[in-house]
């Protein structure tokens, strides 16, 4: 994010506000260490660690962690990182983008491209990875990529965070007010980065970034790999009533809580010999929905577990690939009367 | 409004941005001219001038009309003053409170009272007028005074406009985002002055203020005099179909087209011999209702104008009374078949 | 509520269909008994146990009580009467109102007066005690009133029900479909009785009736008495963060989530010693809101817990006062360094 | 839509109620025709033109223009079909689907195929044309198809209307409250068919659906053809300020008003010479954006009218093509100062 500190258009504490409101736990502002992004040099004096500065006390007395953070702003290639955990942004002001990047790596930097498929850079919208992304995945300077940027996503750096190990990170790079960003009163919200940390200190988020361990939410979709995004599911899902009895060919509803606040978007993934389900459903976030299953013959008796196969299209483990779940029922079948 | 360049928590333009948003046509920037509220002077160059420069090109480009304004802030009394339609905001930066006010004088300022009550220099919300505000008010030197102030409504103060003829006013008074004091996933809004000029043109707003031709938007209602609030009541609503026919004591529907953005809220104000109509109804804004009528009598026929007497309780005359208004219908009375 | 089988509008199920969607875990269906509240009666052969029999199938499918219930509408005094937990309505359809209230004592009803106030027997809307009323409460056949009825509530019924010991019921007494009377784009919902019963059983349900175990949620407020308003506060309140510094006059922030679906609004309610707390402060439901304290003198030190007295306005134990709650910080007051 | 007096689970006057609150101007209730669909039949005597009568009274009061109808409800091929100006519903109630059609066609009624693709008949969705149709579409017996029903779109169903000159209709199919199947508090709400008459008068709807005069309004999409969709567009959108002055290669933002209630979605359709402007833009429903242009070259001067090329993706005249428009501005081309 930024701040008139570079070409933000909000003093620092305003990011402090914004965070605490929008429920983050831990954010950096990452205002850009050129020159020609300094808009307002005329009228402010720039420090490059002075927005941290300004922020960090009313993060505290707020109980949110901030990390120094600063943005790399070159053509592409390579493009725009994003550089947190600095000690000192200063050193990372230098003209030539290797030199930059080594500054933050040097001391022990957490390194990210932004927003690789940014129209200001590919017109088409599409990312591309260059021989320089190559050079900076090498030598460990690049740690993770930005797959959602303020209101863009780039299927291509998810694919790229699988295969190359690199972290996804999804984040609004503002330079207005969120909430200018973002109307409150529709749907849209900031893109988050989901850090699975053991707390909120800076170390252990530090940790979890450089063990990948991240999802990210944005636009009531989720973008992580499956080892983060099943647990979600697991915790967010509660069947209400699994034991049920089906007689004959008779519909059953059953009551499922999506106790989460993203609505999950379910399709079917294959079917199961002894019941019928529909083909989509959609659990609504923080609603309790009815799932009609129906008994496919009128011979069936005895009790069974039944693992309805489902594919929750808005959990995405591959740009392509929504996250399979299975909701189990134990159900007792009993034939119908005649 | 204020910017960074007094205790503001925003560069100008975000002003400017907020304005169009929200549907301004006239705004103006009125930082505090002392410098114990230049909160960042060690980061910001302070110039009185420079919010309105920063602010005027985008103005421009929006179609927005911004007027030179400041704040003139001293303990009460007097209290808080806003200049505006300043050529030059420096010559108001004087220690001496009737110097300042005078400078904005000398350079034709309109000049208004801010937030009589505030609750930072009257602990118990009440407004009081002192001598000092006689003093002005015969000096010439005071124009108007704020009726709403960002969340707060001062009756008294709407008392003060109607019996000294000054111009009633309602301000955001922002240091943060708007977006950020008003949620507008609620039904929030910024307090708006609906200026009943000829043209945006800063002439005639001025010409339009300095005449009281005003009212106050705020938290669904109106503020002002009965000559401002009853054409914006009579061009708000409109019976569909004012020609009915009532047999015996039956009731009719009449529907009642609500074009405004704010519901009004109608309480009965008096009977007529006539008709049966509801003690209370509320036209909700942008909507058609249904409003009941029912004879009073079986033995009525004829033809006959009736007009239903109501005071609309959120458009304001005084701060106790709604201004009265009439429902005309065009009603056949006929006698209900035994 | 009602269906087609007297006034209503709906088929039964309907009703079955909204109190699962609208939450509830318990509801009736309280039909009219009398011919002439049956309109419907050229097309619909009437049955008064059918509305009952019609919506139990899809009631239990849905895991819902649904409690047998019935309404005698009779002119004022005594007025309407609703009756629950009948095995059959047919003896309550009977001319005479002491007969019919009688017949749903002798079935064990759980019996209470409807809209004590309603505008179509009390022109002022005014609740008024009579005699009759008296008769009832002393014969035992008068159990609770409806302090609130569809979009009306009662404060006298509220009084009464504390001097006679009788419970509070809040309904939505609805004709149309739910969602035609309340409409879900707006913040309005139907009435709803709390039951704090061990569990959703029909026995346990009248058990909590009659032992006066209600509260009413209606309109973004509570109506009850204080031992059954306190926990609920208790347990939609939590301070995040009891133990703060103060330093000297200085400001601290304390976090506070309500986690309940009523956003409350406090009053202070007295002054502590040691620090000063806002006059008013809501605390949004579902959202954590930040409570400015404030110290009150430079010379305090050492560790205090201080209880910061709140009224909560919208849970109303009588009414006209609110809830009496105290907010508790674990404070420790700091000299500033000079 | 359906009443109690097929299988709907409301009295016809919700029908009423519903259509005026959602702004319909003509409506018809169409209950299934055959037996098996009378689920109430051992409550209610059924009479296939009863809920027509019942609901006629308020229609008229509300003035609202009701059409008697009916649906004959048969298995695929041929499937469902509405017949909607029908003089007396009895008829059509007759074993043989030709016989039902025809009867319906004697009467002189519009005759359209409901739910073409509907899962209950074609359980993949998709929608098929089979020989009963076109020997129905050789005799004159069918005039239009639903491109929608309830909640689903058959794209199949848009473009057999285009190729057989058949009406497109979008219609609710309700049994449940309108408010129940939408839910207010979201953006859904019920199909609707626009049609373009001279009136609401039964006569002139009904010329209008024969002529195909009509567009289907569902989802914040409107499908028709060209000829009713431009205008549609036109008088939706306004340009604020067409007259615009670009420097060089600088930047203008003109405002676009769209002062319906449809968010219009435009993706470019085409390149101009002389300016740049966004690949895509989202003109919001009731709001003015700006749309962001920016002269190709230094080089230009002269004013000249440019035309914008885009298409409206959300405006669609074949189920993949949204419609064609331009956005037409006045642009006087001055070169930058060196």
């Amino acid at each position: 994010m930024h701040t008139v500190f570079s070409d933000g258009e909000v003093w620092p504490t305003v990011r402090v506000e914004e965070a605490w409101r929008n429920g983050l736990d831990v954010f950096s502002i990452t205002d850009h260490v050129e020159q020609e992004y300094h808009s307002y040099q005329d009228d402010i004096r720039i420090d490059l660690n002075r927005s941290f500065e300004l922020a960090r006390t009313r993060a505290e007395a707020l109980g949110l962690t901030i990390i120094r953070g600063a943005e790399i702003t070159r053509d592409m290639p390579p493009g725009h990182f994003s550089a947190i955990f600095l000690q000192d942004v200063k050193p990372l002001q230098t003209s030539k983008w290797r030199d930059a990047v080594k500054a933050a790596y040097d001391q022990g930097a957490f390194i990210f491209w932004n927003h690789p498929g940014w129209i200001g850079q590919q017109p088409d919208g599409i990312a591309k990875w260059y021989d320089e992304h190559t050079e900076l995945l090498e030598k460990g300077w690049l740690h993770g990529i930005e797959v959602v940027n303020q209101k863009a996503y780039y299927p291509e750096a998810q694919q790229w965070c699988l295969e190359h190990k690199l972290t996804m990170l999804g984040n609004s790079d503002a330079h207005q007010p969120i909430a200018m960003l973002y109307d409150s009163s529709s749907d849209a919200h900031r893109p988050m980065t989901l850090v699975f940390a053991d707390n909120n200190s800076e170390e252990s988020v530090k940790q979890a970034l450089l063990a990948r361990r991240t999802a990210i939410y944005w636009n009531n979709m989720l973008f992580g790999e499956d080892t983060y995004l099943k647990p979600v599911f697991e915790r967010s899902i509660q069947i209400l009533d699994p034991k049920i009895t089906i007689i004959g060919t008779g519909l059953v509803y059953v009551q499922i809580l999506n106790d989460s606040d993203v609505s999950l978007e379910l399709v079917a993934n294959g079917q199961v010999d002894e019941i019928l389900f529909p083909i989509q459903i959609t659990l609504r976030a923080g609603k309790t929905v009815l799932l009609p299953v129906r008994g496919r013959s009128v011979e069936l008796s005895g009790s069974k577990e039944i693992k309805i196969p489902y594919r929750v299209n808005n959990l995405r483990i591959t740009p392509l690939e929504g996250l399979p779940v299975e909701l189990k029922l134990n159900v007792t079948f009993k034939k119908a009367k005649q």
